[in-house]
Parts: C-alpha cells; structure tokens; sequence
C-alpha cells in the first residue's frame, strides 16, 4: 500500500508526526480487509490492539510517497501479530510490530474463521 | 474555553492546520454540554453540522494559547447557528457560523428541551 | 482523486468526523500541483487558506470512497476560489468553496505564473 | 495533566483511536516544558522519538477525562526514557516508554542543560 504524505500528516517541525505513522499501518490493514472484501465487523466482536512496538528511523516529509509492508508475524486463535514496515526513497523509515486480539463484549474469543484464513495466508509480505 | 496549540495541531508551514481550527470550536460547544451535566447523546437524535463558513484571519503558532467565544446567534426548534471566535494575544484569529441541526434517524425534530433552553441563555459571548 | 474513509477519520457517532471533509479537499488541491510537478514550496510565498463555505449534505462511513471534484470558480493575481464536492455511491454529500490566496512574508502578493496557469487550465472540474 | 477525549478523539468503534493516546502523550511532554517556561525549540537542535512501546489496557470514550502520568525511567547526555500511563475514572488505561534523543542536523547531541535539568528534576512521578 503506499500513501501520500499530506500537510494533515506533517507538524511544525517540518516532518511527518509521530502518531500519523501508526495510521498508515492501520489504512494498510484495513485495506487488506477490503480488497479481500471481508468486513471489519464482522461476526459481533471486532480486532482491538492489544501492544505496539515501533521504531522511528528516519523522518518522513511533506510530499513523500510511504509504501507500507505488513507481514504476520505470529497467529494463535484469537490474537495476530503483524509487523509493519515503511519505506520511501528505497528506505526504511519507520518499523513497528502491533498485536491485534479478536474481542466480543470486551473479552478475547477465536476471532472468526475468515480472519484467520486472511492472516494465514499473509505470513509474507504484503506489499 | 482556553486549549494549548500542540505540535498535532501544527503543520509543515509552522503554522496550525487549517482544519484543526474546528476542532477547538467542537470543544468548545462539547465543554457547554459538559460543564452544565447536560448529555450530547440525549433523547435518540443527536446534533449535526449541517454548514460552516469560516474566515482564517491570521494564524496561529505552536504554543499559543487559543482562547474560544462561542454566542448563539439564532435558535429555531430544530437548529441553532452559533458564531464562534478564536482569539491569542488579544487578537482574532478565526471566525466562524456554523449551523447544528438536531436529528433523529437522519430526519431535522425539534431538539430536546434541555438543548434549547441551554442554547437561549447563551445568546451572549460565552467564554 | 478518491479516498477511502478509514477508522481514523470516523467518530464517536459512527460517522466521517466534520473536520475531516477539510483535509479530502486539501489532498485533492495537493495532488493537483503533485500530479503536474509544481512545487507548492515556489518562490518564496505559498497559498494560504482566507476563507471556507461548506454544507454539509448527507454523513459518510467507515469504508466508503470518497471522490472529490474540483473547479476553479474564480481567479485573480494574487488569489483563487475553488468549489471542491465530495461524493460517494453517486451522492453528493458535501460541498464547499475555498478562498486561497498566495502571501509572502504574511503579505498577499501576485502568485507565480505556474500556479495562475495550473488554475486557469482547471475552470473546468477536476476529478 | 489532564485532558477531555473530544468527539476528534474517538472513531466508529465508539472509542478513543488507538492513535490518539500518542497525543495525550505529547501534549502532557509539552505540557512540562511550557510550565518550566523552557523552549522546545532551543539551542540549534530538538528532541525526536527513537521508540515507542505501547500497551493498550481498555478503551476510553467520548466525554472520559483522562489524567496522563509521565515519569523518567533512564537519563543519558542525549536521550531520556520516559514512562506516561494514562488513566481515567481510577483506572490504568494505557501505558507507554517513549525514547527522545536529541538531535541537531539529524544527528544526536548532548542535549541542553536546561533539557537535561528538568528530566533529572522529574524521576518521580510528574502528574
């Protein structure tokens, strides 16, 4: 997936804000739920995070184009870890490992069949 | 209501992002909600934004201090159009009228009481 | 341009939060000088925004993508109004008119020719 | 610190986006500086985050006003460790190690006495 950075994205300081890097990853998870055409809500419980790791590389700037890589690094029942890369210009910028769990009521259940079909198949990288 | 331009609010240009300015006002009209204990989520509808015209007259800067007027400038059964000002260092920076419509399943009702009457004793400058 | 609405730009209400129809437009007015190689970083002024009338038509929803429309509505040396809508499953839900004018040390001035071009060549609308 | 979660805050799963909590964060970092009067921009270079580790406990929503704890964990020339918990209504909610290392031309520094001062000042907990 790769995504323009906008003036929305960047702060005073000339670079792309910290907190903006953790919504690329998220637009990229979620879009590979939508070209997969399975529902984020599906099933009556929904993915929360759980952790995130990340570390910031390099600074990223107005007008760059990022491209995010996201490969699943770990699957259990009712949680996934996925790291998440991004690059621009051929290099690595920023990298972070985020655990998802699959919760209803509040509480972690398998998350359904579908998801874990969709993560399994994703343990390379998605570009 | 007084709120601290942070770095998020901040963009590439130094300055704050144009977009962000309506944000301070939607806290400001949330906080006359809270400090009078009065619910936004009240009664089955909810208010929405249905116009806003806005000036950006000068900008603001990281760390500037924003403070936000908010007066009532026309109440009718179902809308109130509130016409709010942002002001730093004595100065206006922004201006704007928005129109909130109260709405049940997507359809304009008149607004419970509690909103209108909250509404029509802040004809004046609400700081 | 199209974009698609992802969790960060929803709220609490289960809708695109208002603020957030401000920063499709500002992507597509990005892409438009990106798409044709102009710098919005030239000759030592840039755009800044004086003025914005939006209505806001019908919500729109996690997943939905967004195509935003733009027209240069009028233009002079030193500023240009665009009317930029935004629609979704063939409805349009939001409209508004933007003032930019171009301002060099805080001042308005005549803005570079590239940017009188780019916006002469677009008083047509602009997908 | 403490800080109201706006409807800007949450997204269309009803609460704060995960996002989000990274501004609360910074805001509570600024938040010292300011109130010590001492510049975020100072002395030729600035402070930028090298890693964050994050923990999400259980979500906060529209209206929670949430209290953010910060505490230095490690103090070096060029960099702090600082560990922020955010909690509301008597409860951890999230809990997060930042790493700041300061940085002049892209490259670490030993940051400024008043920097290293007012981190040294705070080993315990600062709310």
């Amino acid at each position: 997936m790769k995504f323009r950075v906008y003036y929305e994205d960047t702060d005073a300081l000339g670079i792309v804000y910290h907190a903006n890097y953790l919504k690329y990853c998220d637009r990229a998870r979620t879009e590979l739920f939508f070209k997969n055409n399975i529902s984020l809500e599906a099933d009556g419980g929904f993915l929360v995070i759980k952790s995130i790791n990340a570390n910031y590389i390099k600074p990223a700037y107005f007008g760059d184009m990022l491209e995010i890589d996201s490969q699943i690094t770990s699957l259990k029942k009712a949680s996934a870890f996925i790291r998440q890369t991004i690059t621009t210009k051929k290099q690595k910028i920023f990298e972070m490992d985020i655990c998802l769990v699959y919760v209803e009521n509040n509480k972690p259940r398998a998350m359904p069949a579908l998801y874990h079909d969709l993560f399994s198949k994703h343990t390379d990288i998605i570009t």
